[in-house]
């Protein structure tokens, strides 16, 4: 059973208590798609262990989430059509951290989508990012 | 001996032909400051082996990135007083790429920094920088 904390909004998503669309999964870490898109496939993938930020993440759940980020990254690409990907971590609610379950953003970017970082987080449509997250699904 | 590409300005700075800040080492990767900062103390984690970026890196390689960016993370808050931090790789030219050598970038935060990303890379006070790494290696 990984490390949970039962207030943490991360943990219902990996325990199934909250929906998501998940796009991929391992032994230790699960990847979802973010409900506030930057762009089109943008998701996250977490440690099934909990912990709060990069400082607090055991270095072997970090890797893990790493190598699931490149695969994720390469997957979304195929599956997309993206013509890059950005990886990103908030540690701190002044580097844009909002969920304090260690999470790393992977961003599907594409040419001219105009991204600044941060992103203006406001909810995307639902159905988009299913299809989105179901197109990722396919190809993984 | 690692692989590398001798047309690659990382490859020759682990090289130790093109001078740089270095601020972390290990077996697998190096750490240095970057001459283009965001804020203080920012500094870029590659691995010894050339790969041009995230879909190609080795995994090991990119695990031992990750770990290496916690450690310099960690150490970076410590030495600068940094408020939080956030890693960010870029890959792919639309995704703000531009050395093509897979590096991880760790950019401390400060409580109105106000940076947005991507930074408008220019050069930085040389002395300052150096003063920064100098901090974050006393700290390692």
């Amino acid at each position: 059973m990984p490390a949970t904390d039962p207030d943490c909004l991360f943990c219902k998503i990996i325990a199934g208590e909250i929906p998501s669309t998940i796009v991929d999964s391992d032994d230790r870490t699960l990847a979802f798609m973010d409900i506030n898109p930057a762009t089109r496939g943008h998701a996250l993938v977490v440690p099934r262990n909990h912990s709060a930020d990069l400082l607090s993440v055991d270095p072997e759940d970090l890797a893990a989430t790493a190598v699931a980020a490149q695969r994720l990254a390469g997957t979304a690409k195929e599956a997309l059509g993206a013509d890059g990907v950005n990886l990103l971590n908030c540690c701190g609610e002044v580097a844009w951290q909002t969920v304090f379950h260690f999470h790393m953003h992977v961003i599907p970017r594409y040419t001219d989508d105009a991204v600044r970082l941060p992103w203006i987080p406001a909810p995307g449509d639902t159905d988009e990012i299913s299809a989105a997250g179901q197109q990722i699904k396919e190809q993984s």
